[in-house]
């Protein structure tokens, strides 16, 4: 029922079961105004407002989630810094300021390190393997244990797939290229970096292209070709890199606060879940879909140089992105925990993916 | 509004509302019910009864449907051969003797050829690329044109992954190898079978056991280890070879009667979109999850031997299947149309994957 038609409506029974009876009309009223109430819900994000794919996701969750409930919940999506800081959406969530938050959770990393493994660690896993881990190897339980204390509970809403390894303007043949090498590159990532001998420079997003056009970096990463081509790096920087090796299939989430998400009904839950699944295969789709249209254009176009990490200089941080994580784990009980069943999946996913993703890929040499 | 309040409900309205004055009530009550409408679906299946992952989903899109939409949609599933035959299923949706059907779309095949590249093709896409080419890069408007004049909307709601090769109790070592061989293997792939020198046999997915074990068949395939391991194949063959060159992620449909679908109000057919979203997801973690463990059972207890297609037969067989595409797309139109979107968007991806998913692959060999 329409909201409006809703209010006629009451008004007009309520005068009419006032003429019945209150007996009867107790039993009823009370069970249709439950049914009918409507929830206005706000969704901080960490996204500038519509920001494509990821800001888009947000908007989608919140219009399928008005769609599916018949206008029930309507969910008001803000941009990074319309309502609270972009990262203040955790405190948000967590403290009910908002209902919902819509992010990726390595954000959280100085508040709950254990979090980064629902988004992406250095050589973690790709979309369809996160995806398997959280929703059908355990994952999402650790991952609502670790957030259970912030009064949050996480779903996964979002896949950016494999992401590219970074902007260069000085090419990388050996881990003695990354001596001294100044780069834009965040979290777990950063001290990886760090530990090759190179420097992890922080700085807002809107600096970025900036400061590598100047010289104040020496590189960056960012997302993939569908989004790196807007921002125009391609202008500032010779060489784009691949794989991302530290991000090869971010995971997005939307976090609930727990004392409003305990005060929906059944079937708004549901739909709120649902659409979390949806938007999680939509924005992976949208990525896979897309990318390669962009990159024909950086390379066609604008005549980026694609350079393949070197398979030693690839090993070579892998075995130091596993120091970086066992580093973490031995000062932090949750992210060991968290840590443990990541490689525990692991080892089960990658003996199924050798017999089946594996001869998949390689069909292109042959 | 349960069902029971709501008739309890209307009995108390009608006589209140009455009351009150028709002028008024005439805006409110059939506004109300026709939101409160309950439609009761049957959604008949290829699959045994609640039939591991395949049956069980397509009972889980019937139960979020019903949890989403608070009972309003109420689905019956009936396993093949409850209703109508297994095979029956895409009739019984396209004349509306059902409202639902749940299938793989190379079931088809003989009536409807282009379909099989909404389910699968020899040398076709893994699940997340059927899943990029389907919701994100034009393929599901190929499907619905497609279905459009049997009256189906097609839904993309599952898929197993990559499959296995099959079960073989010869070694494949080489193109001379199929020369002779009898495989069950339905489909497109059987006529590349048959183009490689061997018999592609038919039979009912309950005697192929009994004939691999007596020497019927030198071979068959069937899904992957989750699946294969309940079958017990490895009492009756001594190979198991992958990669499923035949099926590297072979997705699944929810087919929908358009004249009962267009009955829907807007939120139900959200409602169902997005359960089938949740479905297509949810199947293909659990495939993902749960396959390594099958594995390990069938070569760990079972001592299983496993192989793998030598690189250049799965490059010959790729050739063959290339050309069977090819002669199918000379004889039928729709079928070529639909080919020539599936190769544009094949180039389009691999262009991606060969920066994105091929090197995560690899890192297992590194």
């Amino acid at each position: 029922m329409e909201k409006n038609n809703r209010r006629e409506f009451i008004k007009t029974v309520g005068v009419g079961a006032a003429a019945v009876g209150a007996g009867i009309a107790a039993s009823a009223v009370p069970a249709m105004a439950k049914k009918e109430k409507t929830f206005r819900w706000k969704m901080c994000t960490t996204w500038p407002p519509h920001f494509p794919m990821l800001g888009e996701s947000a908007d989608k969750i919140a219009q399928w989630v008005d769609e599916m409930s018949g206008g029930r919940l309507k969910i008001e999506v803000y941009g990074g810094g319309e309502l609270v800081p972009a990262m203040g959406t955790f405190d948000a969530v967590s403290q009910g300021t908002v209902e919902m938050g819509h992010a990726a959770s390595y954000y959280w990393a100085g508040k709950v390190p254990a979090a980064q493994f629902f988004a992406a660690v250095p050589f973690g896993f790709n979309a369809q393997s996160i995806n398997a881990w959280i929703l059908s190897g355990g994952g999402m339980e650790l991952w609502e244990e670790v957030y259970s204390k912030f009064n949050i509970k996480p779903f996964l809403a979002g896949n950016t797939g494999a992401q590219m390894g970074g902007w260069f303007n000085k090419e990388i043949n050996s881990m003695e290229d990354f001596k001294g090498l100044k780069m834009r590159i965040p979290g777990l990532a950063g001290k990886v970096l760090a530990k090759a001998g190179g420097s992890a420079i922080l700085m807002a997003g809107g600096d970025i292209y900036t400061n590598l056009e100047r010289g104040v970096i020496d590189a960056t990463e960012w997302v993939g070709p569908f989004h790196d081509l807007k921002l125009g790096f391609y202008k500032a920087a010779k060489y784009y890199y691949y794989p991302g090796w530290h991000e090869f299939g971010t995971a997005f989430e939307c976090m609930i606060n727990k004392d409003a998400w305990n005060l929906l009904p059944d079937d708004l839950k549901a739909i709120v879940e649902a659409a979390t699944y949806k938007s999680n295969i939509w924005m992976l789709s949208e990525f896979e879909a897309k990318n390669n249209a962009a990159l024909r254009e950086l390379v066609d176009v604008h005549k980026v140089q694609l350079k393949e990490f070197p398979k030693p200089v690839i090993k070579e941080m892998r075995k130091l992105s596993q120091e970086v994580l066992e580093e973490q784990a031995a000062s932090d009980p949750m992210f060991k925990k968290v840590y443990d069943a990541f490689l525990a999946f692991q080892k089960n996913i990658y003996g199924w993916n050798k017999l089946s993703e594996e001869p998949y890929q390689e069909l292109k040499k042959l």
